[in-house]
C-alpha cells in the first residue's frame, strides 16, 4: 500500500534472514540513506550510542531485537547459561545509553520473558522472545496509531502546525508521536501545513522531521528556531504539536531544548500547545518539573557539529542543555494513546492512569 | 591605553597612506582576521554586496571614507566635472545595498559637502570631504558612546545580558550600540555577563558578537537561539539589550529576526527588553510596525551556509526572513544618544525629538 509505505520510515526490524537488526542509519539523513545489519554486540551498542538509531521508543525497539538476535547465536546447552547470557547482553547494551528509559525497558522485558521458562528448551526461548521483540514493535504501531487519532481529532483542515524537534516514524514506529497525526492527515487526503523548527544544535527537525514529512507528501516548512515568533504573528499556525520525553505528575513536560520557548510563544499569540507521547512517558514518581534533570551535552554541538568551519573562537564558552521543561500552565493538552488529558493534569491524569498514579503517590 | 584598543575593533578607517579604505573583513571572522585595503569602485562596491562590512553604521562610515578615497582619484580640472564624478560614484555604490539607510544618508552627505563649495579648487573640496568622512566617523564613536552610557545606567554590577545578533564594534564604531554597554563596563571595571543567542541562520551572535566581547575580555557564553527561554526561567539573565534597523513613530521595532520572540520570553519572565540604537533609526513616516517591509531572503541561508552538508533535502521548502517586528508593548525602554525612552513611545519621542515629529507628522 503506497501510502502506507511512505508514511513508515523502514527504522528498524528483523533483516530478512531474521539474524541480525537491520536500521536505517538516522547520524547520516538526509543526505545518505544508508541501512546497516548488525548482528554483533560491540556493533548493536555502538549503533545507539552513536544515534544511528535514536527516539526513545524506536531504542526501546531496537534493544528488543537485539537482544533476540544476540540470544540467537547463544551455544548454551540449556536454561540456566542461557539465561545469564541474555543477563549479560541486556547489562551491556542498557550502557549504551544510560538515560533513554524505554532501552531498559524493553531489555527487562525481554530478559523476562526468558527468565519465565525454565523447563523449555533453548530453541522454544528463542522462539518466545522473538514473539516479544514483535510485540513490543507491534504495541509501538499501535500506540502511535492512537496518539495520533486522539491528536488529529484537534485540529481541522487546512491549519497550519507548528513542529519542534523529530517525533515522528524515526523516532518511533510508524506514524510516530508528535507528526503522527500529519501522517495519519495525509492518508485521509486531510492537508495540514507543517512549519519544522530546525532544533539547534542537533538540527533534528530540519534533517529528520522534514526529511520524513517530504517523503510522505506531507507540505511542510523549514524554518529557524527563533522564526517561530514571526509566524505565528503572521497567523500561519493554529496549534503546536510536539513529543516528550518525561512528563511530570502535575504535568510538567521535559522535550528538546526550546519547547518551553515555543510553548511561551504559543500563549502570547493564543495558539493552542499540545504535548504527545505514550503514558509510559509519564512519570508518575515525579512530583514536578523542579525534579527532572537537565541533560548538559558539550558546546562542540554548538560551535562545531554539522558546521564546515566553526563559528566561534575555541576559547568562547557554549551552554548546551539538551531538555528544557515546559511548564503545565502552557500546556493545552497532554495527548497519550489512552485519551487527551486537559488540565489540570494531576486530576486528569487520575482519571486515565488511577492504578500507576495510586502506585506512585507516597 | 590598552582597554581602549581591545574594545575598537579596528573595522572601518582610512588606510595609513590615506589613498584607500581598510576594513576588518568580517565575512571571514572568526576563523580568519584579514584585513584589506580598498580603492578601486568595483572592490568598495563588493565590499558592502558581500557583508565583508555589515552594520548599517559601519557601512555609512564606509561609504563615507570610500566615496573620498574616489574623489582623490579624480583627474577632473575644477568642480562642475569633479561633482558630476562624486555624484556617479555615489549613485554606484549606493545600488550595493539599497536597503542600507545609512549609506544614502552618508553617500548624500559627502556629496553635499562637494556641492556646497562651487568656488573652490578640487585639493580643497577633496580635503573637506575628508574632514567630513572623519566627522561622520567621530560622530558615530560619541553616539555610540553616549547610548552606551545610557545603557549602562539601565543594569547593576554581575547582571546577567542576554544578546540577540550583533549591535556591537565590528557593527558601528568603538563601542557599539546593543552591545555598548557591555564594553563600557568593561572599563569601568563593572562585570556583567553576556549571553549571546548564536542568531540563526547567518550566526552573526555566534560569529562577531562573541569574538567582540571574548577579545575585549568581557564575560560571555554563546546559546543556541532556543536557549533563551531555558537561561531566563534559571534565573541567568537581568535584562535583554538588542539593537535596531528600524523603529516606528510608535516604538515597534524591527531588528533581527528572533528579536520578538526573546522580547515575548522576557515579558514572560519578568526581564526587561531594552532596545539601543541612534535617534536616525526612528522613522518618524512610519506609524507602526505594519508598515515596516520584512526582507525575505534565501532559503540556501538555513539549509547550506555554513553548513558542512546540506542540513534538509534540496525540495524541503523554507521561510527565510531576516527581520521581525517587535511589538512596542514588549519593549521596556528605547535607549537612544539623546536619552532613554519609556512608554508610551510617540509621547517620549514627542519630547525629546519634537521637530522631527512634528516635521513627519502628517
Amino acid at each position: 500500500m503506497e501510502l502506507e509505505q511512505v508514511t513508515h520510515v523502514d527504522n528498524v526490524r528483523l533483516s530478512d534472514d531474521g539474524r541480525a537488526v537491520r536500521i536505517l542509519d538516522q547520524s547520516l539523513l538526509p543526505n545518505e540513506t544508508v541501512y546497516l545489519e548488525l548482528s554483533t554486540p560491540e556493533a548493536l551498542y555502538e549503533a545507539i550510542a552513536s544515534l544511528r538509531v535514536r527516539g526513545a521508543p524506536a531504542i526501546g525497539i531496537f534493544a528488543a531485537y537485539a537482544l533476540y538476535v544476540l540470544a540467537l547465536q547463544s551455544e548454551a546447552p540449556h536454561y540456566a547459561p542461557f539465561l545469564a547470557e541474555c543477563q549479560r547482553h541486556r547489562d551491556y547494551l542498557n550502557a549504551s545509553r544510560p538515560t533513554a528509559v524505554n532501552l531498559r525497558h524493553a531489555l527487562d522485558r525481554m530478559v523476562a520473558v526468558a527468565a519465565a521458562m525454565p523447563c523449555m528448551d533453548v530453541p522454544s526461548i528463542q522462539a518466545a522472545m522473538k514473539e516479544a521483540a514483535l510485540a513490543i514493535h507491534r504495541e509501538d504501531i499501535a500506540m502511535c496509531r492512537a496518539i495520533s487519532e486522539y491528536g488529529l481529532s484537534l485540529v481541522k483542515a487546512g491549519d497550519g502546525i507548528l513542529t519542534h524537534c523529530n517525533a515522528g516514524p524515526l523516532a518511533t514506529s510508524r506514524y510516530g508521536t508528535g507528526l503522527g497525526p500529519l501522517f495519519l492527515a495525509k492518508e485521509r487526503g486531510i492537508i495540514l501545513h507543517a512549519w519544522c523548527d530546525e532544533t539547534r544544535p542537533l538540527l533534528q527537525g530540519a534533517r529528520l522531521t522534514t526529511y520524513e514529512l517530504q517523503r510522505a507528501g506531507v507540505d511542510c516548512t523549514l524554518i529557524c528556531d527563533n522564526m517561530a515568533s514571526l509566524v505565528m504573528k503572521e497567523g500561519k499556525i493554529n496549534a503546536c504539536f510536539v513529543g516528550c520525553d518525561r512528563v511530570a505528575r502535575n504535568g510538567d513536560t521535559a522535550n528538546k531544548i526550546g519547547t518551553s520557548g515555543v510553548a511561551i510563544l504559543a500563549k502570547h499569540y493564543g495558539i493552542p500547545f499540545y504535548v504527545l507521547g505514550p503514558s509510559s512517558t509519564i512519570d508518575f514518581s515525579c512530583p514536578d518539573g523542579d525534579h527532572i534533570p537537565i541533560e548538559q551535552r558539550s558546546g562542540a554541538e554548538i560551535k562545531e557539529t554539522f558546521f564546515a568551519a566553526p563559528s566561534a573562537l575555541p576559547e568562547v564558552k557554549c551552554y548546551n542543555p539538551a531538555f528544557d521543561v515546559t511548564d503545565h500552565s502552557l500546556i493545552t493538552a497532554i495527548v497519550t494513546e489512552k485519551g487527551i488529558c486537559y488540565p489540570p493534569f494531576d486530576e486528569s491524569f487520575a482519571r486515565l492512569f488511577g492504578p500507576c498514579w495510586k502506585e506512585a503517590t507516597p
